[in-house]
């Protein structure tokens, strides 16, 4: 008899996002489930003469072996911006990832053993959850407000949890609820962690996507003694089947980083990390976020109009000031996850929130809707189709 | 105080290989201790076109998000080539990784937990010993010879370590070794771990170099009961910039592999898996194979001669019949890190051989030398520069 599997990933499931994205392969069915950037935020054609630059300009540079902390062009460039940002100290360092989800993943691996804890907002990105629990790490959730985590709850997960590591949070509409938290929130979740001495790990994917409101100042731009790490990503600003992200943090935790790094993908394809230079050095940056942002904005609004023509008055909605998700709440009389079995029968995909939880047993009444993906046209058909389900369901 | 680094990660040290390039970035050294291709095997001019094709045909694809087993068309493409070699059974699986490096640390979590074992030749290639020491797991370095490892020593390690979950080995031209596991010692291998219930992780990076001699069986041809998780790359026929290897063995481990990976990665660079698929299906393989072939033999010959030539000759070699290394051995009365301490200030990097062993602080008196990266006159210059140092230093 062959030996099992490692007790950090036996229990390890399938997101189950991706079970739900099973039923979007249908083309009848009108996918709000799924994460992607819009297509035509693409800049395809600047890509495809970048690549050609690179090409034509330096070929053994894009194919050879690289260094496992990443293109220092590339890295110089990210010291320069989050320098700008009064979010890189002395004493920092930046490194190259294989996306955002890949410096997430390090992080719990150089700084959780087995059974320590990582707390987190209530819910969470699922992705980030997932790769905390396969370093058999526990997940104490924090429950947060439209305003971010609640910090007196976040004070009491901490002194329930003297093993607990680090506080994951996604401070700009939050995946999955698009709530951003407030700088007031940030400030006393910073001091908490001071006092409990555990770092922070900021997660921004989304933040060079703000569309509406202002910019709150980051975690760590408010962190002067070494307690936050960032991780950062080109997915959402250029395109994320480039798999580049970033973290950015003290060195002696970054160095250690990069060694774990070089014990999985040695580095990150060299060629998307050449092409992330050239594009950010060579484009109008401020103009090309514009673009996004408008697009995002143009996305966001359409299908809140269509939600709230469409769908019983009793559910309600966040209020994202960017980023990809609404999160929608349902009165808690009614069972969500039998709601989201009726809407993918009707042919349209949600998330049901109890996949965000840090216990994905516990009871949720929301569900989560992705505004990026769908074209105007499916925003429109999909919400009137959600807003046609509710109204038989909640009968 | 903020927390330490978790226990497995808490000593793992950059591999020894890195610190001897910080040596080789003097342009002065001639550096026989990296592990590069020869950039002149690089396809540019296809590579190039291939790459343009795709953004005209299909940007899209080439930029958004994409599944974690790998580009379909890619893993069809293998799974058949595979199958072609009796190396994909029915219920296998294969999937596409960020280089083979990747499949071999997933494999690592998978399986073990931490105080586990992991069975490997001794000396073997320090980037996956440092992956598994990654994970807590305990190494149990099996002697070899140059038929590999022996048979004997395998069975008492098995017998010393009732928690090993693999055995892992470099069946083809050995990294560091050179050294090719003989048909006879890959079916007494495979045997053991039938008998003692452990599977067999066999990484083959180099098989498609083999410049001289027979192919041998691989291990996955042997296995008739799912005993043998393949690992595959594209890193020495193609490019290792691109980070796309492979993963191949029975279902149910590879499904644990893939929500591994969708932790970490989510997905390989989508662009470089859509590359290596029109490359491997427009060029002529074989021929592009045997191009290779030709000149990784005549650098081996030339680093050879080189060697005969220069050094005394109380050195011996290994004989490579494929392959990127050289591994020379020598007398025992002298300290084998001492001369090769004497060989960088004489300009000449090599590595010691003690990077490579289970137990880095055991004695070696073997170096590894590469011959794919330097050009024909640094293999001269640099062979004759080893030779006076061996002189000097014998002395």
């Amino acid at each position: 008899m062959l030996k099992p599997f490692s007790d950090k990933v036996a229990s390890l499931a399938p997101s189950a996002i991706r079970e739900i994205l099973k039923f979007t392969a249908d083309p009848e069915v009108i996918s709000f489930a799924a994460g992607n950037p819009a297509p035509e935020a693409f800049p395809v054609e600047t890509i495809s003469k970048l690549s050609a630059d690179i090409f034509a300009e330096e070929p053994i540079n894009a194919l050879q072996y690289s260094v496992t902390e990443g293109y220092m062009p590339l890295r110089k460039w990210l010291e320069s911006d989050l320098r700008s940002k009064n979010m890189f100290a002395d004493g920092d360092m930046v490194i190259v990832t294989a996306g955002a989800q890949q410096a997430i993943e390090v992080t719990a691996k150089i700084l959780c053993n087995e059974g320590d804890v990582i707390l987190c907002e209530d819910p969470s990105f699922i992705g980030s959850l997932n790769a905390f629990r396969s370093y058999g790490v526990k997940l104490a959730g924090v429950p947060t407000d439209k305003d971010g985590m609640l910090p007196d709850a976040l004070e009491a997960a901490l002194k329930a949890n003297p093993t607990a590591k680090f506080i994951y949070t996604i401070p700009n509409f939050q995946n999955p609820t698009g709530n951003t938290t407030t700088l007031e929130r940030r400030k006393a979740c910073l001091e908490l962690a001071k006092k409990y001495s555990v770092y922070i790990l900021e997660d921004n994917p989304y933040g060079d996507l703000r569309f509406a409101g202002e910019p709150v100042p980051s975690y760590k731009s408010l962190d002067t003694d070494g307690h936050v790490l960032y991780a950062g990503t080109f997915s959402k600003v250029l395109a994320p089947g480039l798999r580049v992200g970033y973290l950015c943090g003290a060195s002696e935790l970054l160095a250690k980083a990069v060694v774990g790094l070089q014990t999985s993908t040695v580095h990150t394809n060299i060629w998307a990390q050449m092409l992330v230079y050239r594009f950010v050095t060579t484009v109008d940056l401020k103009e090309h976020l514009k673009r996004l942002q408008g697009i995002y904005r143009s996305k966001c609004r359409r299908m809140l109009d269509g939600l709230h023509a469409n769908m019983p008055d009793c559910v309600t909605y966040s209020n994202p000031e960017g980023g990809l998700f609404i999160w929608a709440t349902m009165p808690e009389k009614y069972d969500m996850n039998a709601f989201c079995t009726e809407a993918v029968k009707n042919k349209v995909a949600v998330v049901p929130g109890n996949a965000f939880l840090a216990d994905e047993n516990a009871v949720s009444h929301s569900f989560r809707l992705n505004f990026s993906t769908p074209t105007d046209e499916q925003l429109d058909r999909g919400t009137e189709i959600l807003g046609q389900t509710a109204k038989r369901f909640f009968k």
